[in-house]
């Protein structure tokens, strides 16, 4: 399968009227992605090459989130419709003598084991142009793949011009398609707008292919929520929610107890370990890797990041930022973490804030293994708590201010605890 | 339409007994107010008039929740049924010549616009009485709507009194109807309580009405989940969700981004601008705007009278009551903020805790736009912490030391920081 | 019936391998217990006796978690089926003249009252084996059972050797299966391991039986989601959810109002008053009690031990570990509450942490009646704070410094308030 011939033309223009929204639609976020992020993971998945991407409505904003990508960006000035975006996309194509998939950018689900299936049945028809369908228990709105008596494709109907008896079809057409260049190149000129919207419609060159007697295919996706789009919030939102079943299901599948999947927020690229268990309420960012064992909730935020090592223990209303959680540590009630390192077996009090965050920038703060931070305590970052150390309850660890390994400090600012009190003490543990 | 001639005639007099509860009925919160307040909107919005609301068990209580409000109270000694209520408010409608809706304080998934196109069906029909009737899947239980050959309703079967076939029948009474006055008035005290239950059924005015040859016409309202009464603490819930999500929905129509609905808890009287972004994990209450290009949760919990302004992000265990939260001002990390206005552009470090109460009353606390909140600070009410002022890590700010403009604070309780300190500090950070 | 003629015999052999666990499959937690713990519960509720249980992988472990119960364990070395783990223990029922009934360790949601219905049917029908049956809508993958023309039970066939009109029937297998002793171990060497997986079968007994002309009877759970087994933890997390919802729905029945069931997670042996309102993401451990009229959340975490009195009220990211919240005290912001006993009308200030634990063990901290905690408190356990005492914003109270009843202490650490500012402050308050 000559596959380096097949190029990914991306559909990325529309404003998205429907989510009234100032912010290109492909930029709306699905589980810690923008949405064309994926698109374009599974086009690079399946090797597509060249990825071109057709930006209009805030081309700069998109362009720049993806700066830095291997992708050939198409200005469309005008938004005139799909087949009006192909058409802009031609001249990047002349003397392309490969495969063109046309994807919308905004089908997230998308997986790349359907588009290489896609490409397979493509190839394996010598088909002209190969349409991804799918078998909808509610077709409705959406335009009828409409089969001759060999299985063949014959036309797209849209709903509206649709007859009764066309309307009970179930397959529609996904807006994913996948076309010999020259087929697609040869005929893209001929399109017209001459309908209510004023508009270019990719789907009428399945019309002109058939007229001159090109081979029009189609592939059924096996489960047709991946082909869903996003026009409004509401979608937005139904699409994240299969995305994150999608991913909760792959963890439980590999080990993970989740307790309550309805009521766990696991975002994409994220690593669990076997045995760990995810309690209710928690939140996980894209990038966060869990060790195995580990314990992860209820009320609780892991963000970008974070690395809990085997056995870590993190709940209660606690939030880690780029935190690095040391093998058997426990912080469980109350606390944020932020730019932290912490060693393994320690123990962070309740109620512990390590300020990263000085008005102007972030810093980093390291605890050792086995130090125990007194509830309701404050490290100011920079600074570092030895291995062994101790911070009194509700001290406040001033930056720079180092606490030595096996130091105990005490007190606001926090200052190390007098020879005489810590014998006192002692004495009256015993 | 005469609707000035249109009375609401509110049944509220149960005590509900399935709901195992020692407050009325219709005083349980749905969604920030309590049942009968939907209704009543719903009766307001529709400009009936004189809303009239008949009390029983409770009646002091349910009274002193709506007390302001322009109700005719209606004292019903004995709950015999809603015939009974009805027979009730006779005296009051003596001389009335206008219609009476009669309503249940149980619906408040009831919407004005269905209670319109009841009226606006009930006049073009000349009725003497229109059923406002709903189509259910699962009709157990609901009195059964005959109708004749015609269309005509013939009578209202009970459930427990109907044949076979008239199980089949999905048409049911949603107990909400509208009369012509004189014809109810004028056969209300012909009801019997001849039943198993010895009550006084209101829908038996139906079978009279019929026997005198009065019109008695249907309406059936689009959805039936709004007619849904309440009857236990799980219908109660039942109720809740259906009307959160439909909170959720219109937000989600007007560009607000809901990232998981299901986990998001909204109240009614809530607003939200465009291109906010509403994370898992989120209460609203009634009561709370919030601008546009916000950022909220996840964790997070806004009460009543809190305002963000464009821009502002709270999140992470972060609870707002009465607050202002100015412009882009950042609120994120384990912080209670209690009768506060902060002005823009502020930063509120982790743990922050805006202590309102002195045990007595509530005070009122002021952070000047630009200011500087570290990290484990507690600032006692009434205070002011000034423009661009900064407030050292754990600081405790007590009652009336306020921090002036550009000033920075330290230690328990807090002070100025000494100038050489400062310098030192300057120095250092260069 | 005699009753004490009938042994549970248990089946928690199995290593569970689609779990991907180390944790040997029957000590995986549901709502707050090990799964088998609810089928030892069932079997101890239906008084069955003796108890035994066939441990396998991670006996030691499984032994050890149910120490101290009345439990006969009987060790089954290698794993060769159901059918072999009765064999194994064929030795202890030697002489034994009752009945056994066969449980498989991972259907948690099975009730006692199925159970005994299903042991008056097998006395009624005299039957030499009863099955517990159920009709599912998708009875995929599990074995089939066929009935003769009288409805007598006269085989159980398996998905894969069923016929396509065998494939139709919704009645299954559970597993649980009851038996006269003297039939089973009389036949229970008979079984044959030449099939597929080189296993002996239990259900292969039903032939053996039908071919002595025995009895076999079957008798159908009325809902068949209570012989659900857990073999994934997919199928963990649904059984976890249907556990949960059933006992949410006894707390709505019994008068408890939950605002939303689908985000609320109590676990298993909780007590819940009438008219308190549970607030969304709320988490109630086992053992848990709470009272009357009180609220809880939203954001909060009931641990175990934990006792609200009536009127408690305790939210908003609030933590409480074997805590006594007496009666009317509020705990709603941010605290930590660990081993603490608070009396009646206490005021426990945003921010507030008990900390209980100093690295080597937890200790106890008292606070009396009508205390006001001022926000932002540390108490250091053990610790006393007297009745009507007061602590100032941001008060650290160190270890057995016990404010009196009545007083005021301030500071890090805290130190009671000089007499003249304490009179200042009156002076001020006027």
């Amino acid at each position: 399968m000559a596959q380096k011939e097949t190029s990914a033309l991306i559909l990325a223009a529309g404003k998205g009227i429907r989510m009234k929204s100032d912010m290109p639609k492909v930029l709306h976020m699905v589980c810690g992605a923008p949405m064309l992020g994926y698109v374009l993971e599974t086009a690079r998945a399946c090797s597509l090459n060249p990825i071109r991407v057709v930006v209009g409505y805030g081309h700069a904003r998109v362009q720049k989130e993806f700066a830095g990508k291997k992708i050939d960006w198409i200005r469309q000035k005008e938004q005139l419709g799909t087949g009006h975006a192909v058409m802009t996309a031609a001249a990047k194509y002349q003397g392309f003598t490969g495969e063109v998939l046309v994807l919308p950018g905004d089908v997230p689900l998308l997986t790349a084991e359907t588009v290489n299936l896609l490409l397979r049945a493509h190839r394996r028809a010598k088909a002209d142009c190969t349409i991804l369908t799918a078998e909808l228990n509610d077709p409705a709105g959406y335009g009828r793949i409409i089969r001759d008596g060999r299985g063949a494709v014959s036309a797209i109907v849209e709903h509206k011009d649709a007859t009764k008896a066309q309307l009970k079809i179930k397959e529609i057409n996904s807006g994913i398609m996948v076309f010999r260049g020259a087929s697609l190149f040869g005929i893209i000129r001929e399109l017209k707008s001459d309908n209510a919207q004023g508009e270019y419609y990719l789907t009428d060159v399945v019309t002109l292919l058939k007229r001159r007697r090109k081979k029009v295919a189609a592939f059924t996706v096996e489960d047709g929520r991946e082909v869903l789009g996003i026009n409004s919030r509401a979608q937005l939102a139904e699409v994240g929610r299969i995305m994150r079943m999608r991913i909760i299901e792959r963890f439980m599948e590999e080990g993970v107890t989740i307790v309550d999947p309805e009521n766990t927020y696991i975002e994409r690229d994220v690593e669990i370990g076997r045995d760990t268990v995810i309690l209710p309420y928690t939140v996980i960012n894209a990038g966060v890797r869990v060790g195995r064992g580990c314990e992860v909730g209820p009320f609780t935020h892991l963000r970008v990041g974070t690395v809990m090592e085997d056995g870590a223990e993190v709940g209660n209303f606690t939030e880690v930022k780029k935190g690095l959680i040391g093998r058997n540590t426990k912080a469980k009630h109350l606390s944020y973490l932020g730019d932290v390192k912490i060693g393994a077996d320690a123990n962070i009090g309740a109620g512990t804030i390590v300020a990263n965050y000085d008005g102007r920038k972030k810093h980093l703060t390291v605890i050792g293994r086995g130090a125990f931070v007194g509830s309701g305590s404050v490290l100011v970052a920079p600074v570092k708590v030895g291995k062994n150390a101790v911070t009194g309850a509700g001290a406040v660890v001033t930056r720079a201010h180092d606490v030595p390994d096996g130091g105990v400090v005490v007190g606001v600012p926090a200052r190390p605890l007098k020879k005489k009190k810590t014998e006192k003490k002692k004495k009256k543990r015993r």
